[in-house]
């Protein structure tokens, strides 16, 4: 058999899937999910409607869309022994260990587990999409000896989330603005997480595990890590002209600026930034406060004179959660909870038509 | 960007990355690791050995090897948390989604988890090959209602593994026969698990979330998962003629058949099988009971003839596990305790020499 001669660290570039799910068209600046445009669908459409998109491949009519949510309600419940397991973990635990082991857990009540069918795997996804904000949440809560909260039928699927995390029903802007986070995190075509879930699925392996393997994969800063050490960057100075100084000081100790860059946007703004940009914005203006905005926007203009780099989603994710009162800790696991429909749209399409991953390699080692 | 333009399912012939660790060099028919042929290895050493070699470069001396088997006793002790969490994981909960959820709640004792250095990463590794017999044995007990067991200092360390599993020291020649699978399994160039570690580790993301997601992997039946499969479908048939019909059959229905092909020896036997087929001879001399192993020659007989397929490791793996008496759900998470060296060598060289790992999609969905 013959290898490819070529390496490209990273895989970049190389083609690993064919996927009907989504691309990021550099050319037409678009992300594209399902033949739609995602910044359009986040104008016009919100999170369960992208659910309904990318696991039954078409925009929900109001009724499918009821019946989704109503679906969804149904199983909020998390097996209390999922609960007990979390109030096992050690103090500090991160919440996305936490929400990795308890997605584990619940791989031992599937009755059909190794059943890989379309409709199974589908309602499998359903299944956890209901569970995720509530173990997402409770994970957090329990690590920081906080009773675990119920989910509340009364609100939306979003709205409740937003609920459980914060402890208040959220204002009809603040439900919106989480709404339209969850959207934008939904799916992004083959970031590692999603890459990890079918390398794990083309083994034959379940949903649960790929979806185990991709928590594990959110939670590096490189990925989805990023969001809660932007927030923690922000945090480390209270004024614009400190946090210009905190990034110059970053970039001369050639340190990464978490937030910036992306291997596929390259050299411009991800265009998911820029609809969170003015969510915060949007949340600037109510709070009449606006130094969040204005450190964000010196720190992009820093980066883009200094590096040319541009902000990606979670730059300005970050902040938004922040002002949403939602504890730094939880912003990872509230991508990978929203991020869990597009994983689980991978995994299924990999099923359905699987070949296993199992590349080769140089070996630069001991000669023998 | 440019983008590749050939897309190659499972990235087969792909290079993934340049590795130090071991390449399968299929020219000259050999595993090489660190330099050294596995198959020699197998023949003059055990699995401290491997151990040694994978994660310190070199061979031990007497006194090297006596101090890391040293190390490793003293870290057996598995905290009593993570053996509560066991207990309340539902009874059918597959030891590997047992040992994955333990694995993953041990994240949170590591109190340098952010720390990926060589030093702390290495520590961690002897860590986990201290404490995953415990684990791997003890989820399989207590998801069958028996009480945990202790690991025994007195034993060697494979002999230990072994004695925790069976209850019973075991005698000299089924210690060495143990020994020799765990060597032969500790490491083998770039497998769907070992991509998948890789993969998650290149976001910075730590030791025990990659591991968590190569336990996914290799519960995966084209993965690790087939050698349980192998032993189920021997139990299928009581003789030769039995098994013959049953994989005749199976070839009839295109089933693929569990133990057989290899994407990279292709239409060679893998040199472990070969090994590990030996073994199988000693344990049924002993026995005075030739079956199994004939059952296996016939097997391996239909399918060159068929199909021109070749046993894999996990092949003669399943009868040798069978005959020490290991419960067959164990064979996969013994399969990982065993590849957890390999893969840890693998993550530990990814932190040192990181890119994010990002390939791209061949969009082939709605037209926009
Ligand atoms: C996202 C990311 C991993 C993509 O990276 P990539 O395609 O692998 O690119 P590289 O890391 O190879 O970076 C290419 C160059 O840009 C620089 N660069 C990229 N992102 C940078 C950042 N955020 N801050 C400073 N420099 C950066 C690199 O240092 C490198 O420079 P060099 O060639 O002089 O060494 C990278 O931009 C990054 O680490 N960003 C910060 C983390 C983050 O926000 N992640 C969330 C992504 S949604
Ligand atoms: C290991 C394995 C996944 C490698 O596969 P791969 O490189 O992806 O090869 P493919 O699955 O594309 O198989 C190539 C051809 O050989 C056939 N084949 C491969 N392994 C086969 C098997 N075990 N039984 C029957 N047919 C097999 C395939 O059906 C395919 O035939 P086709 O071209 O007529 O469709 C594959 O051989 C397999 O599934 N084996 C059984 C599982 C196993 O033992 N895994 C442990 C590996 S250590």
């Amino acid at each position: 058999m013959k290898t490819e001669t070529t390496f490209k660290p990273g895989l970049e570039g190389v083609i690993a899937a064919e996927t009907a799910i989504s691309l990021l068209d550099t050319e037409q600046e678009k992300i594209v999910i399902k033949g739609h445009d995602l910044i359009e669908l986040s104008k016009h459409n919100d999170y369960l409607d992208i659910v309904h998109l990318l696991l039954e491949n078409k925009l929900p009519s109001k009724e499918e869309k009821a019946a989704l949510e109503e679906k969804l309600k149904e199983r909020y419940q998390v097996p209390s022994a999922i609960i007990e397991i979390l109030r096992l973990l050690p103090e500090h635990t991160h919440p996305m260990d936490g929400m990795r082991t308890g997605l584990s857990a619940l791989a031992g009540y599937d009755e059909h587990l190794l059943d890989r069918s379309l409709a199974v795997n589908k309602d499998r996804a359903y299944d956890l999409l209901a569970k995720l904000p509530a173990i997402t949440v409770n994970s957090y809560r329990i690590l920081n000896k906080q009773e675990p909260v119920l989910p509340r039928k009364d609100l939306s699927y979003s709205a409740n989330f937003l609920y459980m995390i914060t402890g208040e029903v959220p204002t009809a802007q603040r439900a919106e603005i989480f709404d339209r986070s969850l959207l934008l995190y939904s799916e992004h075509e083959m970031p590692n997480s999603t890459f990890t879930a079918r390398v794990i699925a083309s083994t034959q392996s379940d949903l649960f595990g790929a979806l185990t393997g991709a928590v594990a994969s959110l939670k590096g800063h490189l990925h989805g890590g990023a969001n809660e050490a932007v927030m923690y960057m922000l945090n480390e100075v209270d004024s614009v002209e400190g946090f210009e100084e905190l990034l110059m000081k970053k970039l001369h100790n050639k340190e990464k600026i978490m937030g910036f860059g992306h291997r596929v946007y390259m050299k411009k703004m991800d265009p998911r930034a820029l609809m969170m940009k003015q969510s915060l914005k949007k949340l600037c203006e109510t709070k009449g406060d606006f130094q969040l905005l204005e450190m964000c926007e010196a720190g992009e203009e820093v980066m883009r004179r200094e590096k040319e780099l541009y902000p990606n989603l979670d730059y300005y994710a970050a902040p938004v959660y922040w002002l949403l009162g939602i504890p730094i800790e939880l912003y990872t696991p509230i991508f990978f909870s929203a991020r869990t429909v597009g994983l689980s749209a991978h995994v299924i399409e990999q099923h359905q038509n699987n070949r296993l991953f199992r590349p080769r390699v140089h070996y630069i080692g001991e000669k023998y």
